[in-house]
């Protein structure tokens, strides 16, 4: 067994045996979601004050508004109810530090299957003529309170997605804890 | 301000208060990464012994190896360093209680555009002849433990995934805390 594998399993078995949680309903007690990046640095349970039960939380690289996470919102909100959603992108994120073009690119040195969609939001196998596997729009951040606001904008504007729903747009500082506004985003993101 | 966004923003100033993480590197310290469940009642950091900087956590509406969470994965191995993955969905799973059918017919009584692509794993606009916003397959699970066998091997079979990441198979018990293997998801996930 690898010794990541013991570590984690090892620590389950004392979370086990001090687990008081078994009563939790499935809907978020507290009703509401957040979107955000899949970082280490990152523990939304603790920078937004969570207990188990209380909320759902989406995880990607960067925090995106992906397909995926869209398909995670509506289920959120339309199976298990929560009402107010936040979307988190946070400072110093990898998804600043390539391009699609450079992942292209070092993907392309072991792979054939490596090209890039940069023209839409599909993960995979969307392009126009694309064959599965091959296009990939890897969602790479040049500004963050930018890819929040865009973000929040690409939710509301989503036909699955109720209006009545506020969404509201914030950075986490990864050297202060300190989640920031962006207040652009909230606005887009106010219900109508 | 709602009573949601005000008591985020207060735990948020509690975290501050006691913050000495800043000093953490953007790549995760135990180089691995965990994919799991949005469900609000599952908390990685706990179940699996995670502090800040350890690990990548990638979540969405029951833990699928979607495109977005394998665009995830991806950039985990492929720009941060991470070498082991984890697949851990859960008793109790929202995921189990409806069927691309029925979430179908819930979203049509209020919106034209909801339709299902129930043969692939796209999550939307990439049924034959689709619409944007046309089809979207919602991921359901019928099995917990078919659903992390199928997602490991989704994984392990992706053309962008290097054959050398081992990628564990556990569902994660909310009645007592506890992760319990897969043993053939483990097993199919083994390093090649």
């Amino acid at each position: 067994m690898s010794k990541i594998l013991n570590e984690v399993l090892l620590a389950n078995r004392g979370y086990v045996a001090e687990f008081n949680k078994g009563d939790l309903a499935m809907p978020p007690a507290r009703q509401f979601a957040i979107l955000t990046c899949m970082d280490a640095r990152l523990d939304p349970a603790k920078y937004a004050g969570l207990s188990e039960g209380d909320a759902h939380v989406i995880r990607n690289a960067g925090g995106r508004a992906s397909d995926d996470a869209i398909r995670s919102l509506v289920i959120s909100y339309k199976l298990l109810g929560t009402k107010e959603w936040f979307v988190i992108h946070h400072t110093d994120c990898g998804m600043e530090t390539f391009t699609n073009e450079i992942m292209s690119d070092l993907l392309a040195s072991s792979l054939e299957t490596a090209s890039v969609d940069a023209s839409g939001w599909h993960d995979h196998g969307a392009g126009p003529g694309s064959t599965d596997g091959k296009f990939i729009n890897w969602l790479t951040i040049k500004n963050q309170a930018d890819s929040v606001l865009e973000d929040v904008k690409r939710i509301k504007a989503h036909p699955l997605v109720p209006g009545n729903i506020p969404v509201y747009g914030y950075v986490y500082d990864v050297k202060t804890g300190s989640l920031i506004e962006v207040p652009e985003a909230t606005a887009a993101g106010a219900a109508s």
